[in-house]
Order: C-alpha cells, then sequence, then structure tokens
C-alpha cells in the first residue's frame, strides 16, 4: 500500500492534538508524521504512534516533500500557508473558515459531498463543526424527501473554542464552588452555569458569522435552494455540539420510513428509544465517530414536518475526524482511478 | 386598603419560598401569612416580613378563614387540596400542572388573558414557566401581526426541578473536578456539563409533556389557531429559562417596529445590543422580574418570519411571581367592580 507523508499544522492544538490521535486510529497510511506549528512552540515534542517526535515551524520551506497538510491553526495561518503549502506539493485539508466559501476550494463532508473532491486545486475546506453533524444526519433525508426549511438551534460545547475556554469553564465552576467571583476572558460573558447566545462576530443583519456559516454551508455542501434559519448559542458542556432541528419536506415522508433510513444512513448512529430514557447527549457523544441521531417525531405543524436532536464530538465529526476522512477519501479516489 | 389572610401551601420548597419572597416585594396585601406544607414539615419555619411563623399541615379544614392560598406543592396535592380549599372558602392559585387543561379552570397569564380572571370558579391555574416567558414574548406580536406558526427550542435550568436539582448539579460539577463519579439522581443521565432533551413523561407521539404543554397552554391561553412545534432540554444552569423562537406571522412587519413594540409592553425588557454583546442570558435573568427579550432578527427563510431569545427567572415569573400577579390582579379587580 502506498503511504503517505503527512504533516498537521497547529499541532498543540485542541484539534490539531485530535488529528494526530485520529490519523492512528484510523490507520491512515503514514510514511512520516510532521508536526507543524507557530515558530515559539517549536522544538515541543507530540507522540505519535508511540514516537516522540519534535514539533517544527510551520513556515515557507516546511512543506516540501509533504503529502497531506492537515492544518488547524486559524483563519490567518491558513490564509497565509495554505497557498505556499500547495506550491510546495501539498494537499491542504483546511479545518479554518478562510478558505470554505472560495469558489476555487470545494468544501466537504465525506458523507455528503465526497464528488466535489474530484475539482480541487489543493485546497480542501473542512466546514464548520455545526454545518458538518447538521448534514451528515439531513442529507439521506433530503436525498428522499427534499428539504425545504430547516430551523436549527444549537447547544454548542466550549472546546470549539480551544483549550483555553475548556480550562476557563472548568476554572469557573470551581471558584464558583468556592465562593469566588469567576475570571471571564474568553467568552464576553460567564459561561459557567450560563448559555450565551452569541459565537462568532455579529453581523449588521443581527446573525453571528457562526450562524450564517451553517446557511452558506448548507448552500454550498448539500444543495442552495434549502432556507436554513439558524440560532447559534453556547452552552456550558465540555465537548460535543447539539441540534435542535425542525425539517419541513416537499415529499410526505413515513416517521419510521425515516427512522429505517437515517438507522443505515453512513456515518449516523440512531439513538432513539426514549421509552428507555435513550436519545443522544454530548456527554455520551464526546470521544465518539459517530453523528448521533433523536427524537425523531413528526411535527404536525407542518404538512411534513420534522423534528430531530442531533448531537456529534465537535472536535472529531465536527473537526478533526472530518478532515482525515477527507484525506482517506482522497487517497481511495486516486487509487480507484 | 383591604388585607387578606394568605396561605402558600409547599411553603418550604424552591417555588413556595419565592412565593414568600415575592409576597413581601410585591407588598401583597397580607392580613396574616400563613405557611402550609405535608404533615413530615409542620413546626419548621419561614420568615415572613421579618416575623417566624411556624408551618401547619395543609390538610381539610387548615383552608378556614383564608383568601387566597397559592399551591406549589405538586400536582397530586393540589389535585386532592385545591377543592377543599375552595370549599372551605379559598381563592386557590395552584403552580401544578394539575387543573392547567381544566375547562373548569382559567389558566391565566395577567400580561396576556387577565380577562379569563372573571369567569373562574375558585381555582386558577398558573402556567409552565416555558409556556409564561414565550407569551409574554409574543401575546404583542400576536395581537397586531397574528402568529401562525412557532418553532420553539428551550434551555431550561435545573431549578425548575426543584432544591435537589439545583443541589444534584453543583454537586455533580464538584465531584467531577476531583475526579469523583457523580452521584444520578435527580434526573435520568448526568446533567454537569451535558444537556438532556428530556423534560417530564414521554408520549406515545414522540413529545414530552413539557412540549406539548407548550402547545397546549399556547391554545388555552392566547389563541388556539397557533401552532406550536416545541423541543425542551435542560442545560446545567441553575435558575433562568432560555428560548430560541422562531415565528410566523400572517401580517408583513418592520422589524424595528417589532422592537419598539416589544420595548413598551408590559412585562418585557429589550436586550437587544449585540454590537454591544447585549442579549438576555439566564444569568443576568435570574433573581429577576422581567422577561428579557433579544437577538431579535429577520428570518428571511419565511415570508414574514422573525427569530428572537427570551429568558426570564423560572421560579419567579415563570412560577412564583406570575401566580401572586395573579392574586393582585383578582384584588384589583374586585376593588374596580
Amino acid at each position: 500500500m502506498k503511504t503517505y507523508t503527512v504533516a498537521v499544522v497547529g499541532a498543540l492544538g485542541v484539534v490539531g492534538s485530535a488529528m494526530i490521535e485520529i490519523l492512528e486510529e484510523q490507520n491512515f497510511p503514514v510514511k512520516e508524521f510532521i508536526p507543524l506549528d507557530q515558530a515559539d512552540q517549536v522544538g515541543k515534542e507530540v507522540v505519535f504512534r508511540g514516537e516522540k517526535i519534535k514539533v517544527k515551524e510551520a513556515t515557507k520551506g516546511a512543506f516540501e516533500g509533504i503529502d497531506f497538510a492537515f492544518f488547524s491553526a486559524g483563519g490567518e495561518a491558513s490564509l497565509e500557508l495554505a497557498p505556499i503549502a500547495v506550491e510546495e506539493g501539498c494537499v491542504v485539508i483546511d479545518n479554518s473558515s478562510a478558505w470554505r466559501m472560495d469558489p476555487n476550494v470545494p468544501l466537504v463532508i465525506p458523507e455528503v459531498n465526497s464528488h466535489d473532491l474530484d475539482w480541487h486545486h489543493g485546497i480542501i475546506a473542512n466546514p464548520n463543526c455545526s454545518t458538518i453533524q447538521m448534514l451528515v444526519a439531513l442529507k439521506p433525508i433530503h436525498d428522499v424527501y427534499t428539504i425545504k426549511r430547516i430551523v436549527v438551534s444549537t447547544y454548542q460545547a466550549v472546546s470549539g473554542s480551544g483549550k483555553s475556554a475548556m480550562e476557563e469553564l472548568q476554572m469557573q465552576t470551581q471558584d464558583l464552588s468556592q465562593g469566588i467571583a469567576p475570571l471571564v476572558e474568553v467568552y464576553p460573558h460567564q459561561i459557567a452555569y450560563n448559555a450565551i447566545p452569541h459565537i462568532d462576530v455579529f453581523q449588521n443583519n443581527g446573525y453571528t458569522k457562526e450562524e450564517l456559516k451553517m446557511v452558506q454551508e448548507t448552500h454550498k455542501i448539500l444543495d442552495s435552494a434549502i432556507k436554513v434559519s439558524p440560532t447559534a448559542v453556547r452552552i456550558p458542556v465540555i465537548t460535543g455540539h447539539a441540534e435542535s432541528i425542525n425539517v419541513e419536506t416537499e415529499k410526505p415522508f413515513n416517521i419510521e420510513a425515516v427512522k429505517r433510513l437515517l438507522e443505515k444512513s453512513p456515518g449516523i448512529t440512531l439513538w432513539d428509544a426514549p421509552e428507555k430514557n435513550r436519545y443522544p447527549m454530548p456527554l455520551d457523544a464526546a470521544g465518539k465517530d459517530e453523528v448521533f441521531v433523536g427524537r425523531i417525531r413528526r411535527d404536525d405543524t407542518l404538512e411534513n414536518g420534522l423534528n430531530l436532536w442531533v448531537v456529534s464530538d465537535n472536535l472529531r465529526k465536527g473537526a478533526a475526524l472530518n478532515a482525515i476522512q477527507i484525506g482517506l477519501t482522497l487517497i481511495h479516489k486516486t487509487i480507484g482511478k
């Protein structure tokens, strides 16, 4: 089997660490692994397949000889370095939002639109975490029943904002239990015991960037005819995003048929036995690869209405895993050719 | 001014305690205050207007001479005792769900349908917390633009489940910070760092009772023509329910006009300045009386679509305060006659 030289850019971050873990778990055909990060991280070590490897600087020249570079180093680094990496011969799979809406960059969820990998020009973008889990769950429904409109409210974990946010939630909780006024640094407000309806930057139309990503990315990945009305909310959960999704379809459906359809669809695990208190929750989804779907029920306020509850690990399928799967799919497509 | 003999049934519970506090704050015209509770609580003391008062048993005979009895002792106690209390001469204002859908019992939010107090037969029901804050926010919009359909996802605090749930969330968080496996007793799953899409009992149609309350109570209180599609979720917040609400109206609206309308409507405070990171959150709403509305924005996926975010203290406006306001409104109506 052919093997590849693989880099993770942002190797010391939350998503970067998950990428390294998943490269191992998924038996990615790695010949050599090269962890890259900012200059001030150079010399730190990461472990890959039991071997300690020193982090190198992600900069011009560092991408020579690398086949795949998985980027999770923020938008600015991606804007600067991804074209350089491509020039130096890499395929870049980028987890930031920098390239997602570029018409020359495919935005890919392997279960949903792997065909878009066929026209890449070196950079492939990984969608936003909230979009990925929503579209993995809705793609099978759209294929059969044609989704017209989605109303989605998210319940998003703090790990989406990186290590500092995870630490802040835990510190705030600890401080509060000791009667200490908690430090508020990562978010504009205390996140412990709170819900903040504000993720990413507000736009003039009153929506946040996070919300608009769900609209625009759905259009680019699945179907530009689907209308999406989003509300994105941060809650005090460490890892695992949840989404309350209301769907209107063009064609009528039988609710049991929808369940069977989702059950056999790629990347989805059905947890839908309310009589046994069985439904997806962030705590159960954290650390797992699938998109979990439950609370599937007819919405009688529409002719063809459906409510469902979708949960997935935002660091894995929402970020690192999806990126690695893009790489694996590319390899399989090349082998197939 | 006429004064009244007032009882709180379930005086030692979370909502009962809030009722006592609010009777004081709102200067309810109390001649004598009588705390009632279950037999095993008799002799314990509560403080009303600086005076310690011993709890008596809520039982047949205990309601003689009482003008208003505010019940927050659970559905079973209400079913048994409310008719007895009425027979003994009380007006009962009941916070449980036991009487809400009884056609002989008005279900009242003073800002929304105080006119329904005119036909009471001794028992008046206090709506569910999630319904109250939603309808206070939506009533002005319905009056002017006629609401056709609501899609609502809730973010509900644990205090709605009583003291034991508040303690459980805090204990679980503390245990987890010390690496101890947390005890799970009140909810079917760990609530700390989690989101549980399950409040009250599941029905055959896949909805929970909590969700159906929002549908049925909206129909009884505001308008049976409004379609409501609900998802109710418990999150690790102590006090303050939040709701992501998507609304479709019959008539077109200007979004600034909607903001001005809500701003001047009773019981509502607008917190809607996203450019200043100003929007309602449970932490800010806890301990306050109003229903806070923010994130008001047009939903372009409908001809007349609107998204908003509504937060209120579930123990106060969602329970105790609304009950006391029902009592006060009744008194004003009697004086007015």
